[in-house]
């Protein structure tokens, strides 16, 4: 997806949020601001709005000098995700057993995002996923989804935040014998690495990363397992906004799984704010 | 008031909004976008934001070659405001002959916004407007300023929102022979100029403009007679966050009417949220 216009203000609050965890000292949350304003008054209006991202990432990390300002949240947010998922499991035991309701869990899961939802607790997060789940999705997309799911020998599953790596986890219990994973190589916001993955109840399946904390993954920045991966599998199943952003112009056999948070995405696909989508890029 | 550091993202938001304002063309909107980010990486942290506000307005309006792209929403503004005033005078027509009431109407005319609420309507902004009315106010202070306008021989009234300026005109109506108005002197976002005094009832009174299109009163950037106006009044009445943030630092004899509205702001006076806010920067 090419920027939009209204990815300008956001990306620099992106840079900002970053900044301001990234470390204490004002001075350099200032510089990593100059800097970021900087690259982006030269943006190369072709490339998606998280190679932006991705440079902010980048100026904030060798400026403040911390690899991984979001350690924390991605802790909260996965021990957060368990509590929620033992409750969801009392209350609506039976229904997550159906695909479409552990499919909209993975989908909705994407809200539970702490960089919005700040003081989150179990009863706020309860709501929050509930109403989501009450949400209306496209079946045919869901039927097409589980016949190709089962006819696929190998599918590649893009992870996306922390803490909705637990109901990713859920969902692909199923099938995950034929999964590979894709994580971020270098922490990136809140998204998935290496180390997020045990604790999600994600280990023990294959893993590929897209080697660097770029939070997405586009081609022209991939290492060579990661383009292998892309292009061996059958079915790959791309979690969150960031992942459609970077995909969605290519034509490997896609289905983008996420929740339409911003204007700009929601313009893109002519989608209603805050709705679940399941978006096949091949007819 | 010094810039902060989420006065960045505040500011490239700002410049966003002015930009789509200012034009239909994407390519220019860029242009202006990407000339105010490469000014804003070398932002000047000793001057206030409405600085770095005025660099973008002259950016958009040198580009976009619209100098005025807020005029629709002025003339909205003070319409809608007149028709609120006759509702409220009708439901609250003797509390209104009260200086607090009338001061605080003044306050509270700046949440009709009409940049915040884009899509305003009477019964909104009546709720908008009455639930600020209810709002707790520092009553020492306020005796204060009645004392101080009583004693003053001539009082400078810097007006801030086309709109909120229809209060304005209700709030000075028993002492508008001792005021000396101040206006912006080119269009500055929705705020106030020669053009909008008539229609907000607030013709017939001496008007003073910073020459302008700095949304606010930096001494620094005023002409003399605005600076003539600053050093000769007994007293300074200056609404809103913008000439707060321009002028507070300075010794004039000031007092600042304005809606605590933006966190940077909130943390510098130590005050809540969307408070009233009646402050003098003398003891």
């Amino acid at each position: 997806m090419k920027p939009q216009l209204d990815c300008i203000p956001c990306l620099v609050k992106n840079a900002f949020n970053v900044a301001n965890l990234s470390t204490d000292d004002e001075d350099l949350k200032r510089e990593i601001l100059n800097r970021v304003l900087q690259q982006m008054a030269s943006l190369d209006w072709d490339r998606p709005p998280t190679f932006t991202a991705w440079q902010s990432y980048q100026i904030a990390s060798e400026i403040s000098g911390n690899p991984n300002p979001y350690q924390a949240e991605k802790q909260n947010s996965i021990s957060l995700a368990w509590k929620l998922l033992e409750a969801l499991k009392k209350d609506y035991g039976n229904k997550l057993d159906d695909f479409t309701q552990r499919l909209k869990l993975a989908i909705a899961g994407n809200v539970l995002d702490y960089s919005i939802y700040g003081d989150l607790n179990l009863d706020l997060a309860m709501e929050v996923i509930v109403q989501a789940l009450e949400k209306p999705i496209d079946n045919d997309a869901i039927s097409r989804l589980k016949q190709e799911i089962d006819n696929a020998g190998s599918i590649l599953y893009l992870l996306d935040n922390a803490g909705e790596s637990v109901y990713d986890s859920f969902f692909i219990e199923p099938f995950k014998h034929k999964v590979t994973l894709g994580v971020r190589g270098l922490p990136a916001s809140n998204d998935v690495t290496y180390e997020d993955l045990e604790p999600s109840g994600l280990d023990g399946i294959p893993v590929v990363d897209n080697a660097t904390n770029l939070p997405g993954v586009i081609p022209e920045f991939s290492p060579p397992a990661m383009l292998d991966a892309l292009k061996n599998a059958d079915l790959i199943i791309a979690k969150g906004q960031g992942n459609f952003e970077s995909l969605n112009e290519t034509d490997y056999p896609i289905v983008f799984l996420f929740m339409a948070k911003c204007p700009a995405v929601c313009r893109v696909i002519n989608a209603a704010p805050q709705s679940l989508q399941v978006l096949f890029n091949q007819p």
